[in-house]
């Protein structure tokens, strides 16, 4: 049996105030024993002071060290090698699994992202899925989005809750993170000691790319989410299904035979990366043994 | 009967994208000779680019000229004066009556916001409140909060629409603020034609002070707003009802004889300004066949 540490991290977005606030509810509760089992850190302690999601790059796209090195000078660059120095699995407070906790500002609920198909995430994924129904998104093979955090680590996963407001504090969001902090001891635990009974299958929403909110010719957004896509991400649109509404009243349509689930509908802080909601298609993964032993 | 001309300013705020686009819409939609009625403005433009609430100061309190003398390098002390001296009441696109479109991350619903007791806008906002039932903000003696927008002009009301995320499209939110706007038309021609019968008396809650988070000792905010106050705004508060929930989990409660109605309940904006939320008292106020004469 190996022992196992969890990098907690929250505020890697400095705008989401929820989970920095659930993270100190939850250190305060908890016993000198059971923080054996956490490292914490505050993602971007600077940006956190600023109120603002980053101040040069956004630091959960900041992991991939390789094409950063032509912009090693960006603070959330060094901060990410910092991170990775210090938490990292090679290193001396070495964490071998990661939780990026976030909010946004579209209606996810309570969600899992995973970042491509590695068998320690899958395993990870699937006891968060058993144990709370939680929704995940499989993002992969997506060039223009890299870096991520939890990529740095053998085993990592983002939970992501909302809708809520960047800066805005809510209780019951934080009360959310909460009941998914409440369970790590027993995660850990329950993966050290090989306790949990996988199921026979999980499902997965798995990214197929996104499309950027309709612009006029000097690159102005002019239409709007369709009311009926309001709040209704995870929720399966077929061809002919309302996207957008443009400023005349006119509706633009979904038009493909694919039969997709929009994900990060709206949220707020995709609007500089030109994603005005992300496209999903669902698949059955076959749970593995294999997973437990890789651990 | 004096012509009367209309200033419709969204984007005040760079991070409230709603009313710019309820604007936009609008703007596709009226004719030429409705447009006659109206001015319209980007309160601020760069913030806008930005995503940014502002850029230096908060534009809506940057209209207390004799205050900003010290300032006048500030981007959005020389905006306000170049906006006034556009569109104020003695230049050349002189405009009579202004309307500040705003939104906010608290749960207000659609309400008007009026800034001290100035008989042109009573009138205006006993029109709106008799229309459509929207609960009225008065702001009055507050030293802190000064050089709002819309009194540079001789008349002018704020509309306030939340709750909706910063930077966060939400077509709901545009479809309220194109309910007021609508009526804009017929409600500058019932100013001018003396058409509109006022109720007797309308209701206002008048504002008494703000409070802040609680704070630890580095200044740092350790209790949330109180999930029984989430989504409470404009409902009354008594003795012992909570306001905040600490980082233990207790109950910080309202301590005081006066029944209160909290207003702007955890703003994400007003963090900054220390204000976890505002308490007003509510006002009958006689309405008076003297506000039309004045207009």
């Amino acid at each position: 049996m190996i022992n196992k540490k969890l990098l907690i991290v929250s505020g890697t977005h400095g705008n989401e105030l929820n989970p920095i606030m659930a993270v100190d509810k939850f250190r305060n509760l908890i016993s000198a024993s059971q923080n054996n089992y956490f490292e914490f850190i505050l993602g971007n302690p600077l940006a956190c002071e600023k109120g603002l999601r980053y101040l040069d790059k956004d630091l959960n796209r900041s992991f991939d060290f390789e094409k950063s090195l032509l912009n090693h000078d960006l603070y959330e660059i060094k901060r990410a090698q910092e991170i990775v120095n210090k938490y990292g699995p090679d290193s001396l407070k070495a964490c071998q699994i990661v939780l990026d906790l976030h909010t946004t500002t579209s209606s996810m609920g309570t969600s899992i992202v995973m970042y491509g198909r590695r068998k320690k995430d899958f395993y990870l994924a699937a006891i968060l899925q058993s144990k709370f129904g939680l929704p995940i998104y499989l993002h992969e093979q997506d060039s223009q989005q890299t870096g991520f955090l939890v990529e740095a680590w053998p085993c990592g996963l983002v939970i992501e809750i909302g809708p809520v407001a960047q800066n805005h504090y809510d209780p019951i969001i934080v009360e959310r993170f909460l009941i998914i902090l409440n369970f790590l001891e027993d995660l850990i635990d329950g993966i050290i000691n090989k306790k949990f009974i996988l199921p026979d299958e999980m499902t997965v929403f798995v990214h197929q790319g996104s499309i950027d909110y309709p612009r006029d010719a000097d690159g102005n957004i002019n239409s709007l989410i369709h009311p009926e896509r309001v709040m209704q991400d995870w929720i399966q649109i077929k061809n002919g299904d309302p996207l957008f509404l443009d400023e005349f009243n006119k509706n633009i349509n979904y038009s493909s035979r694919d039969e997709v689930y929009p994900v990060f509908i709206g949220e707020a802080a995709y609007k500089e990366k030109k994603i005005a909601m992300s496209f999903t298609k669902k698949e059955k993964i076959i749970c593995s043994k294999d997973w437990i032993k890789d651990f």
